[in-house]
């Protein structure tokens, strides 16, 4: 018998399923220039390729994502993606699979990973406080209920990761940012600021990791901690921004997150008012406002903090502008598509991702000469993230 | 027949050979905590895994090392590793081997990477100027030579990427700064700011890409060019600082491009001095010196800015200094191993790789704690550099 038809009579399965680990492994590839953006309607998302600017594939499942946000693995391999509902999912972006999910509260608002990777944590409304995952098995290894008096938790809002397997967040009930070090997770030690200001809405923490700033949607101003300051303690900031005495109808409340650092400079969105509001980040004074379109939802720094791109609540939220931060002036003014939910830039700014909802569309757009590089058929996009945000503090 | 015999008389190789794209295929796995070091006198590098603190293996066949220095493509998988020969190799960090390989000059300095990805350059002493390799395949794109009389070539120094498919270097023999654009390869275009002070020996760009500075051989100060302004000129800066009117004898010339920019302050290696000069990054004035434990030659920041790491010259480089920001005080001292050459933080700084040649050891020290979380046994080792440099300017 010759050895082709020995082969034959062995009716081999083809050889690639017989080794394990081969017959379904993607391509080898570098994961620098990987993201996702979330299919806000399907509870899916799509991976994408930043260098190709192109969708690679799909992978659903991850449960109801009307305010879904994602971080990623320090290796870029995994993007961990917070649910409404509650649901934490790993995404395997090179195998484009779910990778493992809990469903860890009731109602979740976002989340962050730790400095060195390890820790997961997301902020919950249902139950109140923040729960602490092993990242690389989705184990439960702290749970931080946001008691603020016996049997009754406050909602967690703008939770942010720090230096040192630490993570700040906002108490919406309580009037408080917690600060809690997971050294040693199964110890979580809990520093407590109260009486920062009345019903933090959300924060943010300054790139270099140093300023966490809440905004405070009972009464006028931000709350301000200065994380390099011993002991730690939160002060008012620029009183005349808060929602509190606002007496304009607000469609959409602004995201804090998106707030621009550029150089000393802070970009805030205004409440409410068609305005951009400059604010200096040594005095935390307000020293600009710059007119635009319409209620400003996201504003965002390109990398190199040259522009400041921004978007708006209904009914202007087709329309995006970009403030030059040399003239302080809006320099363009474009319409991607309809409901312009969110932007994301590549890591050294020489692009930017914009989601257009209600014309499932991502436009790929130059930063330089603002042509339209790509556009990407995607399912009612929201959120875009990129793996580069795995190396950068605060995201 | 048994099948299992069967199997034994065709005497099959193991299945996995058989498979193509399989066998030698490694895990798939991600590139966002891959990195390099360099093995100085094998003409070889490690590839490392900054999750695991370990080395992965070993590529070689890179030339001369002697002051070798690396960027990596935006996907995190390949390094261009710039060879002081002229080599310029592109190492495939997943799969651990050469993926390509020119020899582009007889005597090279370094190089850089397009923001966009597409083009890498190398700065040339000999002969003298810039060639732009496609990043994908290094054929040559763009050849510009450094010529600044019919016949006569500068030796080029100080290259820097810019938002753009631009380069900025610095022409050591002509006293001159260059900005090239190779948004069209085939037809760059140059700007060449002349008489911006008496030899250039090194430069950088700052974090976002601003401001490029020249340090001067010949004469004292640096020479500054604000690249937002127009047109563009150079100014002179710190006329106390510069090397020429220097009457200490200087073992080792400081690296630039270790500068540190924290917050809007830069801390600047002084030459020949056992100090690092504050200065003023709106100013461009000196605001202050720290006094350190010898002639600092790396000079950089923790990501944060929080922390300037300080290696040193003969006869003090066994050692490494760290300076707070916040009070501008040395608060540690030790000496990780003899002849400190390089040191490189993880991309959210909570630990610090650090290059001991004369101990054939990288140490990974905890940047909060300070303590040794890891030592890795590598041959003569010194450039380290991380994957994570794709998602910087100016790296």
């Amino acid at each position: 018998m010759k050895r082709r038809d020995l082969l034959a009579a062995l009716a081999l399965p083809p050889l690639a399923a017989l080794v394990p680990g081969c017959a379904q492994t993607p391509a080898l590839r570098g994961t620098g220039d990987l993201g996702l953006v979330v299919e806000r309607a399907a509870g899916s998302v799509v991976v994408v390729d930043t260098s190709a600017r192109a969708v690679l594939g799909r992978v659903g499942g991850l449960g109801d994502l009307s305010h879904a946000s994602a971080v990623f693995s320090r290796d870029g391999r995994y993007a961990y993606v917070f649910g409404r509902d509650g649901g934490l999912t790993k995404v395997d972006l090179l195998e484009r699979r779910i990778a493992g999910r809990v469903m860890q509260a009731g109602n979740s608002i976002g989340g962050a990973i730790s400095a060195d990777g390890t820790l997961v944590a997301a902020q919950n409304y249902t139950p109140g406080g923040i729960k602490v995952f092993d990242a690389a098995t989705l184990a439960l290894v702290a749970d931080v209920p946001a008691e603020v008096a016996p049997g009754q938790r406050s909602r967690v809002v703008g939770l942010v990761d720090l230096p040192g397997r630490r993570f700040a967040y906002s108490l919406f009930d309580a009037d408080a940012i917690w600060i809690t070090d997971c050294s040693d997770p199964a110890a979580p030690k809990t520093t407590k600021l109260g009486g920062i200001g009345r019903q933090p809405y959300d924060a943010l923490v300054t790139p270099d990791g140093r300023h966490y700033v809440a905004g405070l949607f009972g009464e006028d101003g931000l709350a301000l901690v200065d994380l390099w300051a011993e002991p730690l303690r939160a002060r008012k900031v620029l009183s005349g921004y808060g929602r509190g005495q606002e007496p304009l109808p607000v469609y959409k409340m602004p995201h804090l997150r998106g707030w621009a650092v550029a150089g000393r400079r802070a970009y805030l969105p205004a409440i409410g008012r068609h305005e951009v509001l400059v604010v200096d980040t040594e005095s935390w004074q307000e020293v600009g406002r710059i007119a635009v379109a319409g209620q400003p939802v996201f504003v965002m720094a390109r990398p190199d903090g040259r522009q400041v791109w921004v978007n708006f609540a209904v009914p202007d939220y087709d329309r995006v502008q970009v403030i030059d931060t040399l003239t302080q002036q809006v320099v363009q003014t474009f319409s991607p598509g309809k409901a312009v939910l969110h932007l994301e830039f590549t890591p050294r700014g020489d692009a930017v991702w914009i989601s257009s909802r209600d014309d499932h569309r991502v436009s790929v757009v130059d930063t330089a000469s603002f042509t339209t590089l790509a556009t990407l058929a995607v399912d009612s996009p929201s959120g875009i993230f990129f793996t580069s945000r795995a190396n950068r503090l605060g995201m």
